[in-house]
């Protein structure tokens, strides 16, 4: 099976990664390896532990831009969005954190002054206790998520593209606000005057993001915020330069449908940075990045001015709704390497 | 009103500071001070914030040997223990904790491979993350403590011995243990051959503690274990020397009643270290600390003793089962300063 790598944000690059690792599932009757004997039967195949990255075809290169420190815990919201995505246990209604929360943490940690404006759940709570404390003992970020991932029964690699810190700043006629705050204290509702992505300079890709990128026969950039959630990606040093200098079939998709954002505030930062709110707009942003732009059908009138910018153009269903959606959507996109 | 100061290990400092508090304290109906406008009508008075410690005359000097660091996370039992009980929130039944409590967290944090071999509910926890984020922001432990203590509505001052770091560590057959891996871990299940307070000598007593000491009326050593509780508190430099040097009475209560702990490791304590397992065994241990060994009517028989000790005695039900037990041994104990 061919190595695919997916560059991704919070909800979207999850829900891709999802159908990417539905897709290039094998058939659960039949063993991804020799390794059967790890397998309890009728059971669906189960990695060794620590093997999972020599077995996956798939990894995730995340976004650590909006990561941040609350109560002293260090929160990877877009880590954590996509591990609890691919585990089956994130609120999909929500579109971020566990299915079945309880907030009795929360709630006493408003009554001891703590300022709450940032909700944390109680089994959420968990991830990052458990990843503060390993941090703070010296495992670096990409070592962490392993763990978690394996803990949580997740099958592809998932890697942070970074160990090191990286602060997705945000301008706004405001100021400069911290990405969460920006995000959640504000709910996104600032016009956006700029980008800052403070420490990516000096940051490194984390153990195996180049060899991803290199070694992929597909390399997808998720239906993410291509500002607040591909750009820091991208910021890494080496990044860039592995993306442009891959032999694999680049292909993004598009964040926008019909003019508007699927989720977030991808239209609204489009538009106050001067681009054109549309998947062309978002095609401009990725030119000489990808080979191939995946648009959704509702934007297939796009498709020629897209072609006209030197893409291959998809045209297909976006919005992955469920399972099934987001599974045929990977399909398709597997299929470009062709 | 008298000043009073409690030297506290856990459940039996937490108790008898409950009932001084419920002693101490004015009817409800009278104004403490000048600030019934802080008062709503009806209402018990409420103290203004910060105003505590120039208000009420307990305060309790708490054990810190037995702190330690889970999950990245600073877990104070005995203070919490405390501060739980006299805001009236501790699970009486079970001797420490919050009344109430879920364990949301402790179970993904088990699912996240972490070692749950100590007990933390979903509200508790709310504790430990606000004190180790203060703590590590540079605040001393004796500040948070009185910033958890104000927002649990807690009126006596509750401050730890130190700020520093002192560690109680137990001898056994086994090696040298931390204190909640004998206690909890092993359930104190283990032979004590000796006990260790690692670091004490480089403590200092936290602000307020020498001068709570030397400026009461009262001095009380709680019915806590006389080698895990008091010990680790006279260990701190300046405090022994405090207590002996005070011009207040000084009162202990043994926490043996019957030849039997009321609670813990106290008796097998007492006799693996070559010690009478009785009031008479915890009189000896503080001969020349206190003036007035309180022992329980049911130990009358050892009041000839324990005076030929030099002590005066004072012989009552120590046992304090509800708030009317505790409140009526503290008045006795405060009628000891006549």
């Amino acid at each position: 099976m061919e190595r695919v790598t997916l560059l991704a944000g919070g909800v979207g690059g999850a829900r891709l990664a999802h159908g990417l690792d539905l897709a290039l599932r094998p058939p659960s009757h039949e063993p991804v390896t020799a390794s059967t004997d790890l397998t309890a039967p009728g059971s669906e195949p189960v990695a060794a532990p620590g093997s999972a990255e020599a077995r996956h075809p798939l990894t995730v290169v995340v976004n650590v831009g909006d990561d941040t420190e609350l109560h002293g815990l260090w929160i990877s919201p877009d880590i954590d969005t996509v591990l609890y995505t691919l585990a089956g246990l994130n609120d999909e209604e929500r579109g971020w954190g566990l299915r079945g929360e309880s907030y009795a943490t929360l709630g006493q940690l408003a009554r001891l002054g703590e300022d709450t404006w940032f909700t944390l759940g109680d089994k959420d709570l968990a991830t990052h206790i458990a990843r503060t404390a390993r941090l703070r003992s010296g495992t670096p970020l990409s070592t962490v998520t392993s763990q978690i991932a394996e803990s949580l029964g997740v099958r592809p690699r998932v890697v942070p593209v970074t160990d090191d810190r990286l602060a997705t700043m945000v301008d706004t006629p405001s100021g400069r606000l911290g990405f969460q705050e920006y995000f959640v204290g504000h709910q996104h509702a600032d016009e956006v005057l700029g980008l800052h992505f403070e420490g990516a300079e000096a940051t490194r890709p984390a153990p195996g993001v180049i060899d991803a990128l290199r070694d992929a026969e597909l390399v997808l950039l998720a239906p993410s915020n291509p500002f607040l959630s591909i750009d820091p990606v991208l910021a890494v040093p080496g990044v860039r330069d592995a993306l442009a200098g891959t032999a694999a079939r680049r292909v993004a998709v598009s964040p926008i449908v019909g003019g508007a954002a699927i989720k977030g505030p991808a239209a609204k930062i489009l538009e106050s940075l001067g681009h054109e709110v549309s998947a062309l707009g978002v095609a401009r942003l990725y030119t000489g990045l990808v080979d191939v732009m995946c648009i959704d059908e509702r934007d297939s009138h796009l498709s020629g001015p897209v072609a006209d910018l030197g893409f291959e153009v998809l045209v297909t269903d976006t919005i992955m709704g469920g399972p099934e959606g987001r599974a045929r959507l990977a399909h398709e996109l597997l299929g470009t390497r062709a």
